[in-house]
Order: C-alpha cells, then structure tokens, then sequence
C-alpha cells in the first residue's frame, strides 16, 4: 500500500478507537468529557499513535493489540499541550487552528481535562483485552510510559523550555528541550509497540534509535516551520516562538544549518533501521513524510 | 501495639519511601523535584497510604510489598491538592499550615509538579521490586487507580464541585461530590492494598464497603472542622468552604445532623469488617481516630 494512504488508514484506526474510549457529554459530569473530547478531536496528526502501531508491525506484531497503548500515546500528547497551552505556560489562543481548551472552557476545566486525559491513558495502558497481551508486556509499558512521561522526560523538557524561555540561548539547553519535549514521547510510542509486540533486546535497541532520530528531525522541521510555514496548514501564527523568545533551530543556527541537521537526523533514523526487514517499511516512509512536511 | 503508635510507624515507613522515591533538586532540572518536593513533603497525615498498607495486613500479606503503591495513593492525593489550590480553582493560598505550591513557585511550576506527581504515581505502581508481586495483580492495580482517579473519581468529583460552587445546594449534588473527590481515593487505597497483597473477591467487598464509609466520615468530619476547628492545628483559614460558597453538610444539614451522619458512616464502616480478623483491627482502630481527630 502507498505509504499516505497507509498512514490515513491507521489514523483512521486511531480516531475510532478514540471515540470509543473517550467518554461522552452524556455521561455524568458531562462537561469534563467534553472538554476533554475537544482538545483530543482538534484532529492531529495522529503521528505517535501511529508510530506504536506500526513499530508492533514491524517486528511482526498484530497491531490490533496495541490500539489501546497508542491511544494512550495520543492522549498523554494532548494534555500536554492543552496544559502547555495554559496562560501561565504559553499563553496561546490557537491550536490546530482551532481556540484552545481554557480559551473555550476557562482555565479550571483546562486543567482538569489535561489531568484527565493523562489519567486515562494509564487506564488504556492497562486495558489491552483479557488475556491478549501478557501481563508482565503491560505492566513494563506502564513504567517505561510513565518514566518517559516524568521530569526525566516530556515534563523534563517543558519544564526546562518553560525556564529558558526569554533567557540567553545555548544550544546544549535547545537538545535537551527537544530531546525530551518532543523525544521522550517519539521514544516511548515506538517502544511501547515492539514491547506489547513481543519485541528482542536488539529490535528494541534499532527502534529506539530510530525514535530518537525521527523526534529530533520532527522537531527541527516543527521550528523551521515556524519560521516559514503556512499559518493556514499548520494552525497556528506563524513567528509564535519569536514572539515567546523561545529557544529554536533556526534561532540558534540559521535555517540552512537547521534544515542541515533536520537530514542527518533522518538519514540516521533509516540507518537504524538496517537490521529490520520489510515490515519496517511503513517506519522508513515515515523518514521521508516527517521531513517534507509543510504542516 | 496502641493504634497512634502504629499509626506513627506506618506513615513513617511511607515518608521513608516517599523520600526515596522522589527526585532531589539534585536531579536535573531540580527546580521541578524540588516544587514537587515541597508539596508531599509538607506533612500531610498520610491517612490514604497507611490504609493501603493496613488493607494488606488484613487480608494477611506483607505491607513492604506495598509501599510503592502505598507512595503512589499520597502523590495522588498531593497533585490533586497542588492543582486544586491554583488561582484558577479554589485559589487558596495555605495548604496544611504553609504556603501554597503556585504562591511560592508560580502557577506554570505547580501545574508542571501536579502533573509530575501524578505520573511518578503510575510508574510506582508499575514497579513493585523485580519478582515480588505477580505483574497482573499489578496491572489490575493500574487499572483500578486510574479509573478512581479518573473523571468517574477523583477528578468528577473536583469537576462536579468547582461547577457546584456558589450554585443551589442540593444534597444529591453533595453526596456525589464527596463519594467522588475524597472517597474514590479512601476506595483506591483500601483495595489496591488487598488486591497486591492477594485478597479473595469476600474479602475485597468487605474492605470496599470499609474504604467506602470510611472515606465517607473523613470528609463529612473535614467539613465540620472547617467551620468549628482550630486554624492552627487544622493548617487552614476556619470557613474557607463558606468564603467560597463550597456546598457542606453542615451547611446542608447542620452540625448535629452532620455529626450524627459522620458516626453513622463510621458504624458501618466498623461492621463491614465483621468477617475479617485480628489482622484488621488496625482498620478497626481508624474508624474511632477519624471521627474524633480535631485536625
């Protein structure tokens, strides 16, 4: 199958099963469940849940057992950006080119439905159907999701992306920010879909580099296009980590040095691939996608 | 042993644990472990994690094989008193006799440390010791914590009462909030104890109904002290429920009528024990201990 077509075809997955998990406005409290449907519906990328499918796929797992970690996956990115979102934090208005969460339900409602929707991704870590997934697979999920989730993970990097905005730029703070903002959770997605899988230590060790890779090269082209995207295509102003003097690629080295980077970040992605066969290719495609992307 | 003196050694068993378990300002980025930090280590009673440790007694397990999950009660607790108090919601300044988490570190940190509490909770659930606890006692235990502590628990129950404040009482309303907010938790801690520790599904009922009426007299006692307690033993401001137009049962119902529903909830708490043994009367012993506590 050609790879975007593909690629529609697990988020398509991904979107249903979410609108299965999710809890309804039906159901008591109602308004929470909204709230929380509103930020997880805003249609993302789905590009992490999609990660866990596929990297289940790759080394020969039925991506059907993953579906409820990758929602988890999807859910946990959510709610740090419906945080992240907050006035205390960023203090921005547009998301997905929709008005974001506190904009709409006022802060308290923010708060608590990215509290929620964390909560429940742990829930969806541990429901993987009776008997489908062996227990001890699960429960390593859950700690490896937990840690890369943490202050030594996507915490980790908001936290130190929130200190360092205003302040003098330094490109081992810029690594670390990406590393763990965007990384730890590219990390964990892959993983978790090769460890529910059934994965070996040395599959395991290909992917994770690949993850590691792919996040960096997603987020490099994340601050390049923000510097020179499309405000309709990528939902927000564009020039919105200038305005917040946030520490970037194209800040710190130039567009060309960055553009430069976004490449090898990729080229050493597909390479960690090497040792996986065909049914890595989805993963290989997404090399290409994640760099061309103009949204 | 005498029931405070037991007491005394199983919360601290828990400090020991909590200590060990959080991240020091040492780690880095510091400043978030330290935040974090100085929210559980501002002396709580420990009530939740002690329950959790008392529960497997009762059912004749060992308590230091639940100590992580012991933990994972308190910092769930904590998180939820650290969001609780932001601007946005309660907007309380003094929690337990000091200042609140966002008036000394600002409200990005506390919204960060909330959040990082909650998911350290999780990965201390996953991690009972290599070997020691069957990896699907512990899944199931994941599962149980994240749906109490989700928007059919804790966080309804926060929802249901940040929108009920300053609006009609109405006693359903009350009930719902108080079953959800405090006793979701009280349920979460009691069984998540049996269930670790190997409990049979007689057992368990009985322990849930315990976890349920005690949780039940712990809050309605908490609503009464806020309007006849005294500010320094209790930490904060007497009558800040009434200050924010919080719905209470003494002002439902009265003070004799709450004291009166406060005993009850402990009598029933009491008999639901009837079918266990001597390993419960720590359990036994909480009972009197909530209801008379003057903090």
């Amino acid at each position: 199958m050609e790879f975007l077509a593909a690629l529609k075809q697990k988020a398509a997955l991904v979107d249903a099963a979410l609108d299965k998990y999710l809890p309804t406005s039906d159901d008591y409290p109602g308004l929470i469940h909204e709230v929380m449907r509103y930020s997880v519906m805003a249609g993302g990328k789905r590009l992490r849940p999609v990660l866990t499918l596929a990297a289940a796929e790759a080394v020969g797992g039925k991506p059907e057992l993953v579906i409820p970690a990758a929602c988890a996956m999807e859910l946990i990115h959510t709610y740090s950006l419906v945080h992240d979102d907050l006035p205390a934090m960023d203090n921005d208005d547009y998301r997905r080119g929709k008005l974001t969460s506190h904009k709409v339900y006022g802060e308290a409602m923010a708060v608590l439905a990215g509290d929620a929707l964390l909560t429940l991704a742990f829930q969806l870590l541990a429901d993987a159907g009776p008997g489908q997934v062996p227990p001890e697979r699960l429960i390593r999920v859950v700690a490896e999701v937990a840690a890369g989730a943490g202050t030594r993970g996507l915490i980790g990097g908001q936290v130190v992306d929130t200190l360092a905005a205003g302040a003098a730029m330094d490109d081992a703070t810029l690594e670390y920010i990406h590393r763990h903002k965007t990384g730890a959770l590219y990390r964990v997605a892959v993983r978790s879909g090769a460890i529910l899988a059934g994965t070996g230590a040395r599959e395991l060790a290909s992917l994770t580099q690949y993850a590691e890779q792919l996040g960096l090269a997603f987020q490099i082209v994340d601050d390049i296009l923000d510097v020179v995207g499309d405000e309709g295509k990528i939902g927000k102003p564009v020039g919105s980590d200038e305005k917040n003097s946030k520490l970037t690629y194209p800040s710190l080295y130039g567009l060309a040095a960055a553009r430069a980077r976004a490449k090898e970040a990729g080229d050493l992605a597909l390479a960690s691939l090497d040792g996986l066969g065909a049914g890595a290719d989805f993963l290989r495609d997404m090399v290409a996608f994640v760099l061309d992307r103009d949204f």
